[in-house]
Order: structure tokens, then sequence, then C-alpha cells
């Protein structure tokens, strides 16, 4: 895949291969180098009650985690394919705005480890929490934790 | 919302008012009374690897289950809302066609049970697992365990 450094390149890679990201009118909302907030128009992302459909949350949230080890990785050069292995998410209230989905390394992760792991065995593996937050105050209206494995696709592995 | 009382407006109700499902191309794929099978395109849900996007699957899964619900209590005329609380999904492998995700009550649940205290109580909650079948061989690309609650709104809660 073309290298994902910035998330420009993270918003226009999404985009151009994932159709339903552009159903969802994606795009990157905001990254400081730890937290990648991912947002979704209301409009398009709404659910027969006329709140956030839980699908788009599952999916914004996965793919702000998914979006934050791209960015991690790319930053330093290292091209890796990453892949959710698994996800748990908790519904807590309805959305009724704009979504944005904020996704960061669990607390008990650490990226240190994530990157000499790839560098030294070609593949790693982070959870990553995200949340999902309200567009006006400072409710959490469902949370996720996923499980991610990269394996990186510039130099064989070890194994 | 209108009456779901078949698989024919289970569909165009989910057609008609969730975006991102007509995105999907999702339709109706088969109902035993038992277990709902929902299906999507293999075009519209890529990801930038070419096989399915993992909220694409996340999301066909959590609306068969919440489609399996709403068929149950359409059936036998009871009009209730149904919201997913929480759903855990694990990836195994990758969809590289159609996808087909197929949901029924979990082993230990009953739909007696789940009836009986929607019509006692006004609100019922239901665990179901749904499989994410591959349209071709017998693998299963995904497994999901989501949780719902059913709140009837033809009548007032007793609660």
């Amino acid at each position: 895949m073309p290298a994902i450094v910035d998330t420009l390149s993270l918003e226009r890679h999404i985009l151009t291969t994932i159709p339903l990201a552009r159903a969802m009118e994606l795009h990157v909302a905001e990254y400081d180098g730890h937290r990648l907030a991912l947002a979704a128009s209301g409009a398009a992302n709404v659910n027969d009650k006329g709140c956030a459909f839980g699908g788009s949350l599952a999916s914004l949230a996965t793919l702000a985690g998914w979006g934050l080890i791209c960015l991690k990785l790319g930053e330093l050069g290292i091209s890796a394919d990453v892949f959710v292995q698994d996800s748990t998410i908790v519904y807590l209230e309805p959305v009724w705005d704009e979504i944005v989905a904020e996704a960061a390394a669990a607390p008990d992760e650490s990226w240190e480890h994530f990157v000499s792991s790839i560098r030294a065995r070609g593949r790693a593996r982070i959870t990553i929490d995200a949340e999902v937050a309200a567009a006006e105050g400072g409710s959490v209206p469902a949370r996720i934790t996923a499980r991610f494995v990269a394996k990186r696709t510039d130099q064989p592995s070890p194994d």
C-alpha cells in the first residue's frame, strides 16, 4: 500500500480504498502523535431511530485504531499490513450528531515495545482503546477495545 | 416504526432508514423462523487489501441479529424498539467474496422466555450469535456475539 506518513495520506488512503468509509463521509479530525480522532457525518450514518447506526460507530472506532497504528509505523518508515483480530464494543448512549471516534494505545501497551517487536520479528500486536465522543458535551456514547496485528511488508520476517 | 412482519418488510425497513445498509448493498438471504441470514456485496464492502472491511462484517452481523429479533417480535404482533447493547467480534479469516452473516439466538437463550418477558415487563434482553460465512466452502471468517434489549412501544411498560 502507499506510504501513510501523515493524516492527509491516511485519509486519502482510507477514502480511496474503502468504499464504506466514503459512504460514511469519514475524515481525520485530530492527531497529536498519540491519539487519532476520526469523524463521520451524522446524516450519512443514521439508523432507523434517527441516531447513529451501531455499525457506523464500530466501523469508525475500528478504523481509528487501525489508522493510528498505520500512522505510528509510517512515521518510522516501516511498511506493514495491519489487521484487526478481535474487538469488543459497548454502546452506552445514542449519538445524535456527527460521530467522533478517538483511538489510543490501551493503558498497558507500549509503542516502544510494539515497534521493537515488529523490527525484531517482522510482526507485532497491540491493543487499542477507542471512545466514541459526542460532538457536544463530555459523554462517551460507546467504548471499543480492539486487538490488532501488524505484519511487516518491506522485509521478510525472520520467523 | 412500520411493522416488520416478514423478510420483505424487514429488508425494506433497513434499506429505507439506514443509508449505510444501502451503501453495503445489503439484502436478506434466508430466514427459516430461527436463523436470519443477511448478505452484502463483496465489491461495496472491500478494504484496502481487497477483502471485506471489518466494519462491514461487524455491521452486517449486528444487523442480522437486530433483524432476527425484529422479525420474531413482528410475527407476534409486538411493536418494540430493539437496541444493541454490546458485542464482541473475532476475525478469523479474510472474506474475498459476497459477505453472508447468519444470526440465531445463543445456545443458552430461549425465545419463549424473551417473548414472555417483553409481554410481562415491556422489555427483554437476548444474546444473539452470528457467524460470517464464506460464500463458498465451509469456513467461518468471523464470529460475533451481541446482546440486545427490546422495549415495547405499543403499550406502556408496567415498570
